[in-house]
């Protein structure tokens, strides 16, 4: 999405669209934390947090598995156990992890964080960026001082589009055993730039008088069918939602549409067997230029297969696959792909 | 190998073993140069474009196939379109790059690259390599001036034990098609640290009276039998080698014994569906404490299928996977991992 206040200027004031994304699992060293849960964090609490991260509440909603909050840069979501907070601009997400430890021991009854990724794309603009965020290296030297079994890696090629991730990987022999049948987890991510201008334009208030309007003239509501939608339109322009779903399954869309430094994300933990039939409908609804696409999947998804499937996809549409890695987490395999349109 | 000359003093100094590795195939636009021919190249100009790399040849051998040049700082291999440099310390290969290009359009008949690998691994001491090789962003830069479509990669993780690599990236729309049916190819690397200080022993001139005595001692003439060993034992330790077959396949290996730097490479282009008998030799015959596996192959090797036999080694012997990548590229998947003993 893109706040800027600079509506009235002539000159288009830059926006990072580019998000910083944080997922943590929660767990307790004791068994005896069968009722602890994020959601008992007190929301005067979040807004102290959010405030470290620069960033704030603008809108809500939840239902028995999720709350959805859009943020002024873009989203938080909180289950039980596992907090996702993505945050675009120039926002400091790191530097509310300790705080939000504590929050979690005092609040929540976790003592212990299970598994962790922080991620985002290379920035367009990584100079505008403010500490510890300027670079991948100080992100991890950060997370590194939190987490002594944490690893650092960069996807695709890190002299063009990339890609960076940091996750737990303590040595296999030290990982407390997770349950017996661990629940099945997948996150899908579609991470798009230079979009097709005239789509783009529907995300301002020149063209849609509000959030709802811009929604359905895009085709957002038709991606996922069946969610409950909290969006929200920018002044000037740029656009956030969250979609939830009863099964606890969510969707987050965020759009920084100025032509210049255009990007959408994409994100969603739906469970299928194949991601294919979502990535086209996403890259028909906006039609980027060229997009990187992470899927993450556990042994127990529906979607562990998606990394074959990905392997053969050399092309989607008028697109072309540039690079193509797999990785191999402790508990999750992880797929990378970037794809482009042919130079015009 | 461990060329100090440092041996009257107490303290050991320092060197890194670390190699890096640049590989470049030639090839022609025109289609009049079968005769095209890397190895018509004078060795005086050889010599010249290793002084530009701070190295030089100390020994040499060869058949129909292959020129093998074992260098003050590891090896060089030279064959009819392919040009293979390998040198640690503190070598700086990238700066003969230019002059090379001119040298093989001079001499040898190749007007332009058609495939070209950079790689090394992390160095052990970073601060003590000189321009343009002092970090992978500055490597990249040079490269990037050469190479319009050149990509960077890091692969394993950035904050602990990990591997870079430069290569061609094209767009597929832009690649002239190869020949009909590619030559196959492949390439297995295992680069090994923390080794065992009792077979480092072995590769001394206080154990061994010559580089044939380790050779055999240290079992490294049993990893690939039938090979044409070219080997030197540096003064007081370090090792080298180059294998070369009628065939074309080569072997090298290089190791730097002191027990507070060890560090042992093994690289060979041995076409097999299968290197787990390969690397299981090394690791016997090496013990270390920890390793990188590399395998590139192109779509007509034999090893075509190695990164799948890859990723089921959860574990080899006493050794566990901590990091599992695989990159398709335009020519050749990668797989990359990372093994280590758990910590004693």
């Amino acid at each position: 999405m893109a706040a800027t206040d600079d509506s009235m200027s002539d000159s288009v004031q830059f926006f990072e669209g580019v998000e910083k994304l944080l997922e943590i699992w929660f767990t307790s060293s004791d068994n005896n934390s069968k009722c602890a849960d994020l959601r008992k964090i007190p929301r005067n609490k979040l807004d102290t947090l959010l405030k470290i991260v620069r960033c704030e509440i603008i809108s809500f909603c939840r239902n028995e598995q999720i709350d959805a909050y859009v943020l002024s840069e873009s989203s938080m979501f909180v289950s039980k156990r596992r907090f996702i907070l993505k945050t675009c601009g120039t926002t400091t997400p790191l530097l509310c992890l300790e705080p939000l430890l504590l929050l979690a021991e005092q609040y929540a009854g976790f003592t212990a964080v299970e598994d962790l990724f922080y991620s985002r794309k290379n920035y367009k603009r990584p100079e505008l960026q403010v500490s510890p965020h300027q670079d991948f290296d100080q992100e991890v030297a950060l997370l590194d001082t939190i987490f002594p079994d944490g690893a650092g890696y960069c996807l695709g090629a890190i002299n063009k589009d990339c890609w960076f991730l940091y996750t737990l990987n303590p040595f296999p022999e030290k990982i407390i055993k997770p349950t017996p049948s661990p629940e099945s987890d997948q996150t899908l991510e579609i991470l798009m730039t230079d979009l097709d201008p005239d789509i783009m334009a529907i995300f301002s208030r020149d063209e849609c008088l509000n959030a709802a309007e811009a929604t359905k003239k895009s085709g957002i509501d038709k991606i996922i069918p069946n969610m409950v939608i909290d969006d929200y339109l920018f002044e000037p322009c740029g656009y956030s939602m969250n979609g939830i779903m009863k099964t606890g399954y969510y969707v987050t869309i965020h759009i920084t549409p100025e032509t210049d430094f255009s990007y959408v994300s994409f994100e969603t933990n739906v469970s299928t067997s194949s991601y294919r039939e979502i990535i086209t409908k996403v890259l028909d609804t906006f039609l980027p230029g060229k997009f990187v696409i992470t899927i993450f999947a556990n042994q127990t998804s529906q979607a562990k297969g998606s990394s074959k499937e990905m392997q053969y996809l050399c092309k989607i549409g008028e697109w072309t696959r540039r690079d193509m890695q797999l990785c191999q987490f402790k508990n999750y395999d992880l797929t990378y792909a970037f794809y482009s349109k042919f130079p015009s």
